[in-house]
């Protein structure tokens, strides 16, 4: 009986990323999740950076089961990790309550306006739009070699406390890691998304059948002189955990433009 | 003299959208931006409704200069609405300043959560992250036949408007226009964005090759029972127009979660 009332009350957790199913990182964010309690991963079959909030509308899609976490069902997914997220929600998990997503650990910052472009969060959005408790995690170091020790770590700290007290109000959290080795972070910082914008410039070149092409290349740079952000939270050496949602609306901007209304 | 004066105080209107660079919704928006001075269009050579805010990174994109609107400079992208504005922003006006950049008129709603899906909306977003006023414009009608007339008429008014005013605050401006006659359309409305959400499913199918393949499909569900939002402005024929940001942050959930910084 007790063994039955525990699988009832058992968590679905539902990972993904933006990197790929095969990145170090979302083996990192199973290892993680595991200890939790039941698993599955859908996540695309190849790296979906700067996805943003993509969807696959004109073409279908597929999913293949695959064996790449031990003991734990995984499905790659040819479409965008939203996309990810519907299929498991709508198709592989179908009347199932998920009571988790978790995205990432992607490989590289989604601090201030990254989380616009990043599909990682995207996904954890997608979900979060479901009103499912959702959870995006990056490590500010984009290497495949990265080590994600610390990361696992407040990961793991932070999964816990969200599934012991659940996100009541905001659904959707943006937790960032300094590449930094475990022992030297130094917390977590609640904040907001700091402001910055990338210096873009495109790399310009010839192809082999002599055409032009454009490689788009650039620099983040912040320009927020406040210390409750995420961005100096970050360079601080903190965990930035930035409660997110998807209302864009600028409130205090509804009154300065009633004049619209007397065009 | 004047001449001259004109044509420094001359307003650059970058112009583009999602549904691709032959859809009547971008004709219907460059014929009214060209009333107010000099027009550059640059927008994708398909369709890419539904790419959020997708950017290319791991592959280069290329440009063709096209004569689709007569004695207007014009740009196919190989890529998506947001390297659209990009390339637009870093190469075709590289040092010149960008007065307004207006999206679409996309042929379908982007109110509600709409707005997070949209190349139409992302291409907008990306330009007022560089500090451009930003317009989207999106029709409820999502046939190529639509009849734009009621659309170019309210689009030009705000237009006039937010070249004469600016945008000083908020940079970014979500407009949807009802897909009646023009004379059925009541006026304009400055509202929030609405809540609503997806009820989805997916399509199954076999390929020709015997593989499942999975194809979205859904129907769109308001759950907003208040009156100061875009969807009802929507649907009691009122043009909405929503001033909207990039600041995902969820400023009230901050303090509730300030417990995760003792974990």
């Amino acid at each position: 009986m007790l063994l039955c009332i525990t699988e009832e009350q058992g968590n679905m957790i539902l990972v993904t990323n933006d990197d790929g199913i095969i990145a170090p990182g979302i083996k990192a964010l199973v290892e993680v999740a595991r200890q939790f309690d039941e698993v599955l991963v859908v996540a695309p079959d190849s790296p979906q950076s700067g996805q943003g909030h993509a969807i696959t509308i004109n073409h279908p899609i597929k999913l293949r089961k695959v064996n790449v976490f031990e003991g734990i069902d995984a499905y790659e997914c040819t479409g965008t990790p939203v996309d990810c997220v519907k299929l498991a929600k709508n198709v592989l998990l179908k009347g199932r309550q998920i009571d988790l997503c978790v995205s990432g650990i992607n490989h590289g910052s989604n601090a201030s306006i990254n989380i616009i472009y990043s599909g990682t969060m995207s996904a954890a959005m997608e979900a979060s739009l479901e009103g499912i408790d959702s959870i995006g995690f990056s490590l500010l170091d984009y290497s495949f070699e990265a080590d994600f020790s610390g990361a696992k770590a407040y990961a793991s700290k932070i999964i816990r406390a969200v599934l012991d007290k659940k996100l009541p109000h905001c659904k959707l959290l943006n937790v960032n890691i300094p590449s930094v080795p475990a022992d030297e972070i130094q917390g977590i910082r609640v904040c907001r998304q700091g402001e910055g914008t990338w210096v873009e410039e495109f790399q310009e070149g010839t192809d082999p059948r002599g055409e032009k092409y454009y490689w788009l290349t650039g620099k983040f740079v912040s320009h927020d002189q406040t210390e409750d952000n995420d961005i100096a939270a970050l360079k601080n050496n903190y965990v930035s955990v930035v409660p997110s949602g998807h209302d864009l609306t600028r409130y205090p901007a509804i009154p300065e433009l009633k004049y619209l209304e007397n065009l």
